[in-house]
């Protein structure tokens, strides 16, 4: 992580203003680590956070925990969810915890109000607060216990390094990624459970891994392509309403897997092309990481007419006044989205 | 707005890591224009955004319309502010209009959801939905309801270029900050208004002015004291609880006037020095503008140790998870808070 300046991705328009401009570093590669897209400093440390919760979910499915409990489909998803807190993510961490017997102050992630604000307002309509289960990573959690119950492991304290849960979840980054998943690169995630600083190059090369399954043992592989087939048919579930990942998702299906995190984080894999791809905006800007990510589709992923269309939206998002009126926009900065 | 990089100003950090950086500009100068800080290109043209409501009030002050409607000094705060929808923000625009015998329906701002999201869930929870007293911008859209009343022009269309009210706040820019108040400069800004791209150094320069009434003729310096007296004396009308510039304002009253814009934007003036300030983070992080702002505070104003330690947590504000634990925080760039 060092200062040299990254250049601009996105730049956000008022009329015909550049208003504001967001930098980052993207790198795209194969599972051979060949690179067909470096932009910005890829092999500077970046906490990956909620971006890598898929990698993060490879044991839970590997163990055999998720089968143990009969985890479903839609469960899954929510495993490696960032999920906006509305009532059937909440109902889907509830019952995860309840297949392998917790209830959900097993929970150690913490509560907060739900992101989606439509929930958030129902949520205090009907007089209620949130629980953790409304915290966007209660599936993530709940997969962890998951984890633990079914390796006979209490799951109390299953945030901590060194407990049997993050152990297997640090060995499976590091054997995705490449990278050194070491205390020096360690920092705590807002949910509480460890986070590694990884370079981009490595995350693009594990998710390249984790959209083709090349150089993965055949068990892994297995996990991978189940998490890839469990976000593509449950698409409401990894994130929510509106959001990023929900509708690429629903667009686009197993064709692209896109996952968020926090301070300006995506990763994704292009399984037809065999492209693994993270982006990091140095400002830590989802609004912009989002707009990058969606030049990252255009640009390598073969789209039809239908799925360009789309996907427009969400490549140049309208910025609108409390009247409705477009007042401006975000845009790729040039040539980004261009083969 | 060109493309170069502007420096860090603020950094994000995670753990012991650097994990995200903001830049921007920051320009400071007195009432003559000299410069006594300059980082970054302070030359290119920014939208204030909400930052300069406090230039817009001018001439519902020095018009004579606050007097004939009796507006209070709470009233003249409102006007300026960027206010967060809670019911004494609500309230005190309906009063406003009521004054000039209007209601709420004469606003054109729009609606939107609170910006406290205590206020929003009060107002879920009661049933209700936001009205356009709600919109952070209805204290100064009420003001200009009643310059327009006062000056017997109908107000329908108010936010429109051309419009009465509109032509006295271009007005007022312009000679505040001697830059081109032109159309070729103009956008629309969230509340509907026009909203005009001005170099940092004019708003620093504007401020500068606003804050000592240097070079400004009796009636407008007498204008500007007042509004500036008003927002002392009624922190909390110019924002919300918990709010940086409520906060603010509430440890240094008159000795710092400070105001948020959209997009990373924020211009103060601090009168004991006869300085003003206008900085623009070029990502448009309203979080890391709160630092810079907050470190030219450190920089510029002659604090007691009391002050300081106020503005401590507002000059590196901690960063905790969902447990409550801390895990980083933001600080402002080596030096930049330094004499």
């Amino acid at each position: 992580m060092n200062d040299r300046a990254d250049p601009v991705l996105v730049e956000v328009l008022r009329g015909d203003w550049v208003e504001s401009r967001h930098r980052g570093a993207i790198a795209v590669c194969d599972a051979d680590g060949a690179t067909a897209l470096a932009l910005g400093d890829i092999e500077a440390p970046v906490f990956p956070r909620s971006a890598v919760k898929a990698l993060q979910a490879l044991p839970l499915i590997e163990s055999g925990a998720a089968d143990r409990y009969g985890l479903t489909q839609a469960h899954i998803a929510l495993a490696v969810a960032s999920h906006a807190g509305e009532p059937i993510h909440v109902e889907a961490a509830r019952a995860m915890l309840a297949q392998c017997g917790r209830e959900p102050n097993a929970l150690e992630c913490g509560a907060h109000w739900p992101s989606s604000l439509e929930a958030g307002r129902a949520l205090a309509a009907a007089g209620k607060t949130p629980s953790a289960l409304h915290n966007n990573c209660s599936g993530k959690h709940a997969g962890f216990v998951c984890l633990a119950c079914a390796a006979g492991v209490d799951p109390h304290g299953y945030v901590a390094p060194g407990h049997y849960v993050q152990r297997e979840v640090d060995r499976a980054l590091a054997e995705m990624t490449g990278a050194a998943i070491e205390e020096r690169h360690r920092a705590i995630d807002g949910c509480a459970i460890p986070t590694y600083a990884i370079p981009l190059r490595a995350l693009a090369l594990a998710f390249a891994r984790f959209g083709t399954g090349a150089g993965l043992s055949a068990t892994r592989a297995a996990a991978a392509a189940r998490i890839r087939e469990a976000v593509a048919a449950h698409p409401h579930m990894v994130a929510g309403a509106g959001k990023f990942d929900t509708v690429v998702t629903q667009i686009l299906r197993e064709r692209a897997f896109v996952k968020t995190g926090a301070e300006g984080v995506y990763c994704a894999a292009f399984p037809e092309r065999g492209f693994g791809v993270a982006i990091k905006c140095q400002d830590g800007a989802s609004r912009a990481a989002e707009v990058a990510m969606a030049a990252m589709i255009e640009r390598f992923v073969a789209l039809t007419p239908a799925e360009r269309a789309a996907l427009r939206p969400r490549l140049s998002p309208a910025l609108t006044n409390w009247n409705g009126r477009v007042v401006g926009g975000l845009r790729a900065a040039e040539g980004l989205a261009d083969a």
